[in-house]
């Protein structure tokens, strides 16, 4: 195989596109190719602070990564669940990686801020653990990228994520997940963030070969509490179309997004959103979910150890990177 | 495990309903499921005459079976495809079914109706075999049922090849497909026929373990066009997840009938048909897409053979069964 730009031998093969590219010409393109999703959706621009969701894997390392030579102001958000030594070495490869660049950090230490980890919290509160963590992320994204003013918090969903929650969502039939699926959402509610998701256009191994040829170093463990999710059932299975027929994860979520959200969107009612009574975030009913899982695991935390009233003030972000966070 | 009727030794499970019964009793749940779907759907009444599309396979035979010991008035419709070994089997099957159960049994035989099988046909006419197959079944079925005054037309479609469909249609973003999956089609043109899948709340292996406990004789092989089929990867990719999680097709159709097809319906508008100039069965276009593809092999057989013109005349349809047809 030759690199489709300068003949020479190819390093990564791109089979959905049925091209191939040596190392540089690979990462040009893949870059381009973020950029123009960038463009193309109107995510943001030069002017715009991006909040990057970073876990310290090969995704949002990545993402954080083409956002800076890209030339957006990206500052890194990274959240510690309190998930053993997986949590510890994502956190410092997340810091070594700010610091490698010179990139503003921003840290969440839940257990430091709630008693206990996200698992802790799933335990304390009765939901399974990848609930809790879901819930948490996508609290304390949307919180800090409120609270500190950034323009849109954006997040590192490839491809295959982007496919296999598609499938998902089409199995259950869970139509308001399905019209909220989409590479842009935008702000409802002065208190929501606007959230992009700039690879939804990248497949993960074209994601894992941009993070070997960049030599960027990533957590290589998947979170202990992933072991036979339902989400890496649902990969396999396109993956077995993919292998026949590449570009079949394309085609399902690009013409879900085309032809069939339109239609679902235009005939679905959007959900009325008022601000928690505890912490002002946005939430359809009262008390916001993340505030009702938070109180109760204080509640029977209390017995044990004095916690701080869970969600009324904001979490402590302490910055891990060079600079002081915007 | 034991029977969730009776408590005998169960011999079916049926994961997907959690539940478990004994012979006599699979057979018993598995047509007043059948009868349920046929009544809940409205599909048709003991007065009305139904013209069975069977293949000589099990889900057709099945189908055959249950709605004669239901009581419907059930014509049996088969099409030999001209596919060697495999189309003279099929029809023996059909035919030794017909004869042992008193019931009548239409035949259109294709290579002696248009100079070639549907793999001649394909290869005339630059289709792939999966095309012009599904074109000819689609064209003959509905024509002789509304020639010879049927009621309904009934297809052997379960739940896996209804999900399977859907998945592969999904994946394409074929709206038009799939504002036209439902379990019940009706007539938007008075040469179309009404259209039903009784099988839609059925899996496969239901319909197979009904098929060896009724003892139904059936054609072992799939078509050997199949092999590799696209059709068998969606099934394969849905067993998968279906092993982790029982119901997963069900959910997926269902869902898909009861959520998101009436959003799509509603969005779409429906296809204007009009009466093809050669046949006068319905179509978009001036000139059916079966008469323009038998046209064309018959243009091509020419040099060879006279054959009839194509699609002008009725197909001849021959009686394979014990009284007169319908």
């Amino acid at each position: 195989m030759r690199c489709a730009k300068c003949r020479a031998t190819a390093q990564v093969e791109v089979r959905r596109h049925h091209t191939s590219f040596c190392g540089p010409h690979f990462l040009e393109w893949f870059e381009a190719q973020v950029d123009r999703a960038i463009r193309r959706e109107r995510m943001f621009g030069p002017q715009h602070t991006v909040l990057v969701a970073v876990s310290g894997g090969k995704d949002s390392l990545v993402l954080w990564d083409v956002l800076l030579r890209l030339g957006y102001r990206a500052t890194g958000l990274h959240l510690n669940l309190g998930i053993g030594a997986y949590s510890r070495e994502s956190q410092e490869k997340c810091e070594a990686f700010a610091r490698s660049r010179g990139a503003d950090l921003l840290v969440v230490d839940i257990p430091a801020e709630y008693g206990v980890g996200v698992e802790g919290m799933a335990e304390l509160s009765g939901r399974v653990p990848c609930s809790a963590c879901g819930l948490s992320k996508r609290y304390l994204f949307n919180r800090v990228a409120v609270e500190r003013g950034f323009d849109v918090v954006a997040t590192a969903h490839n491809l295959d994520d982007e496919a296999a929650v598609l499938l998902g969502n089409l199995i259950a039939g869970n139509v308001d997940a399905l019209v909220r699926q989409a590479p842009v959402l935008e702000s409802t509610h002065p208190g929501l963030a606007r959230k992009v998701k700039p690879l939804y256009r990248i497949a993960e191994r074209e994601t894992a070969a941009y993070a070997v040829l960049r030599g960027i170093d990533y957590v290589l463990d998947e979170c202990p509490n992933s072991v036979g999710a339902r989400s890496l059932l649902l990969k396999e299975a396109l993956n077995l179309l993919e292998r026949d027929a590449p570009g079949t994860k394309q085609s399902l979520y690009w013409n879900f997004l085309e032809k069939l959200r339109p239609l679902l969107r235009a005939a679905s009612e959007p959900v009325a959103l008022q601000s928690c009574v505890h912490c002002g975030q946005p939430t359809p009913s009262e008390v916001c979910a993340f505030c009702r899982m938070t109180e109760r695991v204080a509640r029977k935390l209390q017995a044990r150890v004095a916690v701080p009233a869970a969600g009324r003030e904001p979490a402590a972000v302490t910055s891990g990177g060079n600079r002081k966070p915007a």
